[in-house]
């Protein structure tokens, strides 16, 4: 691994060559681990993830505002619970990344989440900022929701989404030492790949996101930061539907970012049922956990 | 009521558990007050709002701009007549939450707005912040209001909606010593709840509001906050529809939060004649004013 | 004239009566100068205005980006063009609010918009913010723009439309030494108003803007203030043809504000030329310059 | 070529006639070079671009979000064979502008973009910002490019697109030094015109761009500018082409800016897919790399 060397003095365009390599090499996408097939002979795989931040981004930001920490209980109250009935009602699995403080306030909300079969998957402890944090409290705050949420679901998580898909230069190697099936928060590529780190094989699988396929890019709200739902749902709805009609024609995987106080709305619980509806019309489509997309796409990996 | 132990050098996640459960608990929703069925055997609710802010927006942020003054004018001049007239011609309850500066620059408007059978409502002083405030002076704002509402319509209210949905840790303290009916600041459902502070029982009734159902969010232009009008009209109309369409399928509340100054525009009045249209096609839809939803909520609560 | 009273140390909800009084009342919406009927027997009125800024409003920020500076010359060498084009084969008349250093730039550009029976109005020296001047610099400045746009068209103009509509508390007191027949930059009505002026009648009528009718609000591209063209260019006709709709059924005026370096691109000059075939298929729509609007709504006036 | 002659405390309104001057004829739009017919009589001339900024963007940030470097990698591994496979299919022409730490990052990238026959043209060392460098150190980054491509591609450039566009107060006179034949990141026509510099002809050929034309002001994602993808897919079609329509009725210029790692996704890629579908189903479109636009609309200026 190579040394840092941080030249703090000089601006990008006068960095050396190395500066710039050792930048782009620290976290990188190496194989592709898309399969040949899906489990079941299946054409594509759907994973659908449900990050369930709750109060957790606004006690992250100092939690003064009573409002939006109402908003934050909404998750909870009715977002999960539309959401849950949802996939019952359809039979499709998901996988809910889960902030560690959201899991205390609310153990029953998880239990059922694993109760119906879903996944419950490492979202840091109360959403904090990777980037901002040194390595030693990064890795004090990952294994400490690692601990809380075994304890309260039964099961130790295999997979992170970093809070905000905030990565760290610290966080793959945290990852590393905590075993970790797979990470969902980088965006190199559609498809599952093997993420390296310095040039060198991690065995950790990547499934990756993207801005696209996130409910809250479309919709959130910040009176302060002049961010607004400009986006028409029915709109929303075309974009997931492309995203995912792609997908099943090359054979890869379509796996769609939410949240339950963005998409639990009722004017936006639509656009979940009519994008399962158009999916389940067809016959060779996948429907899994993230654990289960990772374990498959880890059995492509050479040993 | 646990003491405030504000831990002021500690990141969010370093916070001691007590701490964020504090934060919390402070002001919560508790039972929900969704009613089996609404008055006459109706299926659903449907409350409609105005604030009529006007000139107390611009003068709130020190009253520079002759520009946005004349826009506040607006909302006295054209905007309240013609919603006026619409409500009139449909024949619709509504309520109108009214800064008190508002209703002494133009007590003709509220006087008006009560002869015609609506509700008016607090909304503060001068549209003040009230997150901003000591809770001596946001006292002092909302008893004055309450004083000047009083006088100029001959009627006390018994609701609130905090201007900005600025909820501050005094308000709910300041509401229920002013023995209020109801809040419509907060959101952490879709229908009414009643309000918890530190754990504990109000009485108080929330109305939830939320952004998704307030038109200013889609329109508002603020030249200097990079906000602008950018969601089509059409789509406004279809996303409101979408909410009331699916809080007449759960038997719920359908509230909405408008602006003279905003929705009451030549391009825009067809959002609100579209939508009561659609509304009234329907047999059975409870209209009324915000009061009134939440003295028939209020029914729902144990004693 | 009430004195200045500025409370420089207190906070709005502190201000007294008189303070925020007197704010509202400096600049204010009177008689509402609306016809009966307008000229001819006609339904409504419709005034079409083009701000040709071109290079201004980046030299008013300093002149330092080339690339602004070429966006500038395209007002003048692809826009102005192209509408003229348009509005010499609609046989509509038009007005253009010129910045002073525009006329300077392009003075023959000015002399085609006059040749071509279009009337040509104050826009600022260049494009400056009024808010930001002395009572001083401001007047001075408008009175060498109005020598300078009488000196290179031949006629002096009538009426001005503050730069970015920033009317600044000298302004109305400066137009009313300058005889001016109307502004076009307030927005307290959809119809002409005379302008009061601490509470007294000024003779000077407002032809009111609005940002909802305004091309560049939906179209600007800031790439430092996060704007983006984010409308699509249907939806701005269609509010464009609502706002039209409503003013022809209550027989009102529909005036429409654009700038050559918005509205003249190959993808947007549809808007307007659609509009206009949409407004010329009814019999009885008055097509007139700002000035003859305002000629009109003066005749309301009592004397 | 006048002497600068910086006012530096001089507000813009302030400025002598001789300053506001200077400024706006530094560079300036000369001669239109939109010919009378296109090579092969054809009616019209499209130039599609991609910017293979990749890992760039970020580096040249300071190169510490992993995240966004991950997104970069994207344009090399997803972005870039998707385009080469869809031009391929279609039997389009078209040019690519590679910053040169791009193309040390990706050397097989640019070797296959030059073996299906398209064009690289400069983009800068790392994305710099022109405008924030002294000359010296603008022109050092052009040569170094300029070597670095030429040997990776085997071909020297012949034109430049600056990064973001950002053309500073030397760019024009490096340019004239390095004896390009074309700029294209300047925007005062659709159609390419002459540049000129301080009044005087420098022989290059300017093909504009356009925000408008461009899929990353629509598109694209930026956290912490609240910069969102508002705009809908169907929209950005739309716009495209209307600009083409319009460019084919008029017998001018469609020039079309991506990026690889913006244009290149499962739910985007029908945008490109769609319009060249539209265009080739026309018989007398000429589709061309900038480098032959150019050297066809070089050949319409009088020497």
């Amino acid at each position: 691994m190579p040394p840092e060397s941080p030249p703090k003095d000089l601006e990008p365009w006068q960095w050396p060559e190395e500066e710039w390599r050792r930048k782009v090499n620290h976290v990188r996408a190496g194989r592709s681990l898309r399969p040949e097939r899906w489990p079941g002979g299946k054409r594509c795989a759907v994973a659908l993830s449900f990050d369930s931040d709750h109060d957790t981004n606004e006690l992250r930001d100092g939690g003064k505002s009573i409002g939006r920490m109402s908003w934050g209980q909404y998750g909870n109250r009715v977002g999960v619970p539309r959401i849950l009935e949802l996939l019952q009602r359809t039979q499709i699995p998901a996988t809910f990344f889960v902030p560690a403080v959201t899991a205390l306030l609310y153990p029953d909300e998880q239990r059922r989440v694993m109760a119906e079969g879903h996944e419950i998957g490492l979202h840091g402890w109360i959403h904090e900022v990777n980037s901002a944090l040194t390595e030693k409290d990064e890795r004090e705050l990952h294994l400490r929701s690692f601990d809380t949420l075994t304890q309260i679901t039964g099961v130790s998580p295999v997979g992170m989404r970093t809070p905000s898909w905030d990565f760290s230069p610290a966080t793959l190697k945290i990852q590393r030492e905590m075993g970790l099936l797979y990470d969902s928060s980088l965006m190199a590529d559609n498809d599952p790949y093997e993420l390296e780190e310095h040039g060198e094989r991690t065995g950790i699988v990547e499934l990756p996101v993207e801005w696209i396929r996130d409910d809250a890019v479309y919709f959130n709200m910040n009176r302060f930061a002049a961010l607004r739902p400009y986006t028409a749902p029915t709109t929303v709805l075309d974009i997931f539907r492309r995203e995912f009609d792609a997908a099943y024609e090359e054979g890869g995987l379509f796996l769609l970012t939410m949240h339950p106080h963005v998409i639990g709305y009722r004017s936006r619980m639509f656009i979940l049922e009519e994008l399962i509806r158009h999916m389940q019309a067809l016959p060779d489509v996948w429907f899994a956990t993230h654990r289960d997309v990772a374990l498959h796409a880890k059995a492509q990996m050479p040993t």
